[in-house]
C-alpha cells in the first residue's frame, strides 16, 4: 500500500455518495465524465476563513491561472478585492467576469507588444518586468494618449522556504531585480504613468505558516527600503502569497490564523512611508484547489500479475498534476476515493487507479487502499480545484476536455 | 555552461538562416509565432531510410498519437501501411486523413462503449486489453450484427532495455497478461469476430539497437509460443517498436541498419504457424519527431543576478516536454539555436530561454551557448514533431494555441 494525500476537510456523504456543492456524485457525473465540479460553497467558506484570520484591510486577490473557468471567475469576482492575471487573454476573462480594471493586475515575464496595449487600453495594473518593459509601456501610452498604470515586479533576493515553487531569490526571469528598482520607480512616477507601486512574490505552495510569516516581514521590509531609496510613495504593494495546500501523505494546512495575526502585528509598525499603501496578498490555489473535485468513471478493472488496475474514463490529459507529471519530482499519491460509495472500508488488497491513456505516465493512484472498485463506479481525485483542468494537456490522444461544473 | 541536444541531420540554412521545409524561419513566423514547423521531406526521408533499412516486407504502423496534426496525417497516410489510434477521436482522424480502416487498429487501456462500438462500426481493428474489453466488443458485434476485428494486445513479460517508458515487463494496465493469452485468443477464433492476431508493445524511445534487437527477438518469440499455446494462427502481428531519437546531450541515433539486419534474420527462421504472419512495427516519435521545430520569438531580454534570460512568447503551454515537465525526471536541454541566425558562433556569456507563463517551470533552454540573443530574435527547438503540440497544456494561463504549418 502506498499512502494517500488527505481528503480536504467539508466532504461529506448524501445516501453513501460523495456529496460536492450538496449535490450527489452520480448526479453530478450523469450528463457525462469526466467532469470537474466547484464547490461554491467550499469557495465561499475559504474566502470568508481568509477573511477572518487575515487583518480587515488587507486586499485578498485572485491569482486566476489556478482556475479560469468562467463560472468559477464570476463568483470569485463577488467574493475577493481583485485579480490578478498572467496574459491579455486572462485579462480579457476578468473583465468578463465582472472584475473592474482598477482591480485587475496583469504579470508575466514576456507581455507582447499586443498584450501591453490591450492592459493600458483597458486600464489594467502592469506589473512591468523589466526595464524594457516599462519603456515599452510608456512609449504605448504615449502613443495612445493614456496614462497607463504601472507596478514594478520586484525579484526579492529570497524565496519561501520549504515553498514548492521559488519564484524569488538569485538569478530569476521574474520582475527586476530589487537593487535595480529605485531608478525605474522614479522613472515611472515622473513619466505621465500612474505610478501603482510594488508586486514581490518569493514563491507558492507553502504549509509552513513560521516560513510565510518570514517571507511576508522580509516583503515588508524591502518595500520600505525600496521606497526610501526611490523616494516615492507605494500606492498598492502586492505582498504575493504562496499559501499551500496539502495534497500528498503528510500534508497539513497552512495556519492562517498564525499568518494573520504575525501580519497584523507587522502592519502596525509600518514606515511612515507605507502608512498609506494599500496591501493585497495574492492567491490562487489556496482559494480554490480544495474546493475542487474530479470524478471519472471505472471503465474496466482487470489484474496484471497480481496488481489489480481500475482503468478509468479519465486521466492525465485532464488532471496532469496528480499523474505527477507537473511540477513534482517525485511522483506522489492526491487524495481519491470512491465516490459512490464514499466512506466504505478499503478492501484487503491495493489498487491501482490509472487514466484511460496509452501511457504508463497516466497514474492517477499508485496501489491505494480503497473500497474494492468495480466498473462503473466513479472515482473522486480531490485537490483539482486549481492547475487541472486548464492545465493538463487536454488535446492528447484525442479524447477532448473534461467537463466543468460550478455546483 | 549546460549542454544542449544534438541538432537533427538535415537541418541547413538560407541565408543566414534556418531552413524548414526549403522556406527560412523569418518567412515561416512571419503570420505569428509561436510555431510548429513539420518538414515535409523530412518525414519522407525518414520513412524512406526506415524502409531501406527493414525488411520490405515489414508493414511500417505511424502511432498518431505522437502528432494528430490532420495535415500531416495526411501526408502520413500517403508514406505508411497503417496508423495506430488510441482513441475514437484520433480514429475519426486516421480515417479523414485517408487511411483505410483495415490499415487502422485502436489500442487503449481504457476504451468506452461509444469508442468499442465507433470502432466495430469503422471495421478498424481492435487491440482489446482485457477479458472484460473482449466480451463487450464481442456483445457490440452481435447487437450490431457486425463481425468485429478483433486483436489481443498481450503484457509481455518483458520491456525494452533502457528504454525511456516501459510499456511491459510485470504487472501493467495495458494488455493481457501473456499466460492469459491462449485461451482469450481461442475464444476469439472461435466466434463470429475476425481474429486479426497479436499486439505486443514493450516500450518506447530506445536508442540502443541491441536493445531493441533484443526485445524484437522476444516478441517473435512469444508470437509463436503464444500461437502455439492457443492453436490459432496470427494473420497480423504489431511487434511494437521503441525507435527513439536523440533529444539530450550524449543521445545517439538508434542503428536501425543493424535492427533490419537482425529483423531479416530472425524471419529467416520463423516457425511454421507465423509464415503467413503480416508483421507490423508502430513508430510514432521515430517517424515525425526530428522533422518538428518549434519557433518562438524573443521578446525581452534581461539580466538577473548576473545571468542573462531571453523571455519568449513560446513556453511549456506548447512545448511541456522541452521544460522538462513530461516523462522525464531530471531536466535537460533539448537541441536549441538561433534561428534568425543559424550557425552563428555563441556568444561568451551562457544565456538561458524561457518561456513567458509566470512560472518557474517554465524554462525551455537553461545556460546554454548561443550566439548573443536579442528581442525579436527567433528560437528554435528542435525534435518538436513528436508529443509537442498535442501534449502540452494549450489553454494553460490563456495565451492560446501555436499555429502549426506543414512546410
Amino acid at each position: 500500500m502506498k499512502p494517500m494525500g488527505p481528503i480536504p476537510d467539508g466532504f461529506a456523504a448524501i445516501d453513501g455518495e460523495l456529496a460536492i456543492g450538496g449535490r450527489k456524485a452520480s448526479d453530478l457525473a450523469a450528463q457525462g465524465t469526466p467532469v470537474f465540479v466547484y464547490d461554491r460553497a467550499m469557495l465561499d467558506a475559504r474566502v470568508a476563513d481568509l477573511r477572518a484570520a487575515m487583518p480587515p484591510w488587507l486586499a485578498i486577490h485572485y491569482a486566476m491561472k489556478a482556475n479560469p473557468f468562467a463560472p468559477l471567475l464570476a463568483h470569485m469576482a463577488g467574493l475577493v478585492d481583485g485579480f490578478d492575471v498572467a496574459s491579455a487573454g486572462e485579462m480579457q476573462l476578468a473583465l468578463e467576469a465582472g472584475m473592474t480594471a482598477d482591480a485587475i493586475s496583469f504579470a508575466g515575464p514576456g507581455k507582447s507588444e499586443g498584450e501591453l496595449e490591450a492592459a493600458v487600453r483597458a486600464r489594467v495594473t502592469l506589473n512591468t518586468e523589466s526595464a524594457g518593459e516599462i519603456r515599452r509601456a510608456l512609449a504605448i501610452g504615449d502613443r495612445l494618449g493614456i496614462a497607463p498604470r504601472l507596478a514594478i515586479r520586484v525579484n526579492p533576493s529570497f524565496d519561501i522556504k520549504g515553498s514548492g515553487m521559488k519564484m524569488g531569490g538569485g538569478a530569476k526571469p521574474f520582475g527586476i531585480d530589487a537593487e535595480l528598482v529605485p531608478p525605474l520607480a522614479r522613472e515611472i512616477a515622473a513619466s505621465g504613468a500612474e505610478w501603482r507601486g510594488f508586486h514581490i512574490y518569493a514563491g507558492s505552495q507553502a504549509l509552513d505558516a513560521q516560513a510565510v510569516i518570514a517571507t511576508l516581514a522580509a516583503t515588508l521590509a524591502l518595500t520600505g527600503e525600496l521606497a526610501d531609496q526611490a523616494g516615492v510613495n507605494v500606492p498598492h504593494c502586492n505582498l504575493g502569497g504562496g499559501f499551500g495546500i496539502p495534497y500528498f501523505p503528510g500534508d497539513t494546512p497552512l495556519d492562517i490564523a498564525r499568518v494573520g495575526e504575525a501580519l497584523d502585528a507587522a502592519f502596525r509598525v509600518l514606515p511612515d512611508r507605507l502608512a498609506e499603501t494599500h496591501f493585497a496578498i495574492e492567491l490562487g490555489r489556496f482559494l480554490v484547489g480544495e474546493a475542487g473535485v474530479y470524478l471519472t468513471r471505472v471503465i474496466d478493472v482487470k489484474e496484471s500479475h497480481g496488481e489489480i488496475f481500475a482503468v478509468t474514463d479519465g486521466g492525465l490529459h485532464h488532471q496532469l498534476a496528480a499523474s505527477g507529471n507537473f511540477g513534482t519530482v517525485v511522483r506522489r499519491n492526491y487524495p481519491v476515493a470512491v465516490a459512490n460509495r464514499f466512506g466504505e472500508a478499503a478492501a484487503q488488497r491495493e489498487q491501482t487507479i490509472v487514466g484511460r491513456l496509452c501511457t504508463p505516465l497516466d497514474l492517477l493512484a499508485n496501489k491505494v487502499a480503497l473500497p474494492q472498485v468495480r466498473p462503473g463506479d466513479l472515482v473522486a481525485i480531490f485537490c483539482a480545484g486549481a492547475y487541472g483542468a486548464s492545465a493538463s494537456p487536454a488535446a492528447f490522444l484525442g479524447h477532448g476536455p473534461a467537463r466543468e461544473i460550478l455546483a
